[in-house]
């Protein structure tokens, strides 16, 4: 494993310069950017860490000994703490290697802990990808052509499950949310009524809107209603910051990506199937609709690796599945619980102090809005990249908005992870005075 | 951008122990086992770059100051330079922010000179995956259901093509050359007047075997006999080592992995396509056939990025891209023609040394085998498994091998990049020694 540099080495090493930020654009698909960074070396000492050794163990949520660098605050990619950046940089290691397999075979079995399961009937999995690739292994797996889909919409993300549906044959059917609000329940029981479903699909978090689904109790209806039907969850902006029981709550895979709560950089797709889904796929009559999203393929690789033995489909992304162990050991050091507690407590003061500066958020109802994020109005006369940028100029990153009806309207503001829990974390801190600040540079006051 | 530890704090960080050691499996599907490191403390002043302080400013082909590691010297991963994984290590930035738009619109546009391409109605693609997932790109998006491809075999990787191509409900006809050979031009010339071929695949190098094929006398046969036919090079362990003139050429596509001779870990499906095989796509009747695999998705996302302006289909591995573009800088820092005469000469080395120990290649012909990894048979009374561990012992990794008909009974040894051509290293000095040696202690001499 290599260690981070002296903390002389990093004075010196600004990722900004003047070139890059020249280059700023905004785009209505946007998560945030950032336009400017003038006054980075005066105000840097405000965004680093403080200057100290680099310590040699860990506390249990570290500090960041990085170079200074824009706060990155959005939905995703989030900051990494040092030991994850550090597993990213592991000199180069044979895919089947022996001390490749301990790590990934680890991987896997800490991954169940993060989904609650102990049910061994059930798979995780961590292929080299995207979070959006968790859909195809749902689509192209668990659904046959012409077989239904229903798609509960809470935002953006659940038109884009639908078609992921549709690419492989699928027949979605989705019951649209009023912006900002949950499917209501009677809606979901009539639907399920009404025709038989393979799969119901439920966006935990829908980063669009910050809607939060109450998973345990929609899966509990499914399995009353229509005992056979698959529940599915996209975990993209939940797991590892929402309570989520696999095992429990009698769910059939859910998927998500590590940039997220997880807290390791892009680059996979991770879900964990239980043995009902993939029982499901071994009877399936029709062979999987792809050849990378295959569950054939896949499923004796992640089983040989998780028992220590080598197996090969497709190279995997050694030094991603290194990050990825170094923060799962990092989240379970403390229980589930209390790392739930801790976003749920950061949320509310963060969601509370936007309601202070007179602010509303796209999510509209009580107990249904996520914990690890926030979709908020700009106020009448404030223009969204103009707003951004101030905000950017204070090394703060946020994101734009990202739902069709509404993409200029609103921002979003991420809090997972090391910069939403960590020790001696001044991050939103820093971003809220910036928010309060920058919306009076725009001509707003509360 | 992060630089790396001091010399102090790499000596006590040897990422090898006991416990890693003592799982050592052995898999047919292998690559090399590692198995024992025991003497690790005694020998690693061989296999660690002599102590120095940190260079401020690389070389051009920098050594390492890396922590002791076992050298991964099979065809990928291979090992990777100080700055690549520096890079794998940055810090957390906004998919959509200027800093990184910048970077991955960089990487876009040095990836077209690693293809020779100019022609700027092609487009370079480097998307979160692996070399396997350009299969799925190939088979989803430019053959149509029931659509001929011809596949040319010359290993292992041509089966698992051309069963990507029946996933999506192409019509694959292999051609297959003998064990170790090339597929011979008049075969592929009656074969394509025999019926119309959407495409061509050729596997360049085919890591299973060692087998180079001589893709510009195909792309040109191609061209004459069936001018409509799209020549797909699967490069993946050629690309970065192997001369290949995208536009000269006239070339479709040529797919990639980073963990090869590009010397950036594995999970990026990286891949060109030209203006022909883009206007095909676009003329395509069905729509694409995957959803994370669809040019439709993809390819205003790569034309965006390259034109520096942010754009969203699925969160790109922001470090990966990184680490891509701080190895293509590498790469480009000499003439391309070059890079390749310098791996020319180590295979050339490579191999005649192999052959002055008495053993003889996979790969039968001369002029058709690879220049950025070797296959080699074992001697007659040698146990594979029991030659891997004492190689490793040397604390040098190879592979086993791969193709199904001889996979217990030859060797592969990857010199791509750093490992082969960079100043000051004695990777293969140290390899070849430890070859000798090994083969000695099984009870063979030459």
């Amino acid at each position: 494993m290599v260690k981070r540099d002296s903390v002389e080495n990093r004075r010196s090493l600004l990722p900004i310069d003047s070139a890059t930020v020249a280059s700023a654009t905004v785009s209505t698909f946007s998560a945030g950017n950032t336009t400017a960074a003038l006054r980075l070396n005066q105000i840097s000492s405000h965004i680093s860490p403080p200057r100290r050794p680099l310590q040699t163990k860990p506390a249990k949520m570290p500090v960041s000994t990085q170079a200074a660098h824009p706060l990155t605050l959005i939905p995703g990619p989030v900051e990494f703490t040092d030991e994850v950046l550090s597993a990213m940089a592991t000199p180069s290691q044979s895919h089947v290697s022996p001390q490749f397999v301990e790590v990934f075979g680890d991987a896997l079995a800490l991954l169940r802990k993060l989904f609650m399961n102990e049910d061994k009937s059930a798979q995780a999995f961590a292929i080299a990808g995207a979070g959006t690739l968790g859909w195809d292994f749902v689509a192209a797996n668990l659904i046959e052509p012409g077989e239904n889909a229903l798609v509960l919409h809470t935002g953006f993300f659940a038109d884009s499950f639908a078609d992921c549906i549709k690419t492989y044959g699928g027949v979605p059917t989705q019951l649209v949310a009023p912006l900002g609000d949950i499917v209501p329940l009677e809606q979901i029981e009539a639907a399920l009524k009404e025709k038989p479903y393979k799969v119901v699909t439920i966006t935990h978090v829908d980063t669009s809107t910050g809607v939060l689904s109450d998973i345990k109790t929609i899966a509990a209806l499914v399995r009353k209603v229509s005992p056979e039907t698959l529940v599915i969850v996209d975990g993209v902006c939940s797991v590892g910051v929402e309570e989520i029981r696999f095992d429990d709550w009698d769910l059939d895979l859910v998927l998500t990506a590590p940039q997220k709560a997880i807290g390791v950089p892009a680059g996979l797709s991770i879900f964990i199937a239980s043995g009902r889904a993939l029982d499901v796929f071994k009877a399936r009559k029709a062979p999987p609709a792809s050849y990378y999203a295959s569950l054939a393929k896949w499923l004796p690789v992640m089983q040989n690796y998780e028992a220590k033995k080598a197996s090969y489909f497709s190279t995997p992304p050694v030094q991603n599945i290194h990050a990825l162990l170094a923060s799962l050991k990092q989240i379970l050091e403390i229980p589930l619980e209390t790392r739930f507690a801790a976003h749920a407590k950061m949320s509310d003061h963060i969601k509370s102090t936007i309601a202070s500066y007179g602010l509303t958020q796209v999510a509209v109802r009580d107990g249904y809005r996520a914990h690890g994020m926030t979709a908020v109005y700009i106020p009448e006369g404030v223009v969204l990249p103009e707003f951004l940028g101030k905000v950017a100029k204070h090394n703060i990153v946020l994101a734009g908005g990202l739902h069709k009806q509404i993409a200029t309207k609103y921002f979003r503001i991420g809090h997972m992870g090391v910069s939403a829990i960590g020790d001696d974390r001044k991050d939103f801190e820093l971003a809220l005075s910036a928010i309060k600040e920058s919306l009076a540079e725009c001509g707003y006051s509360a």
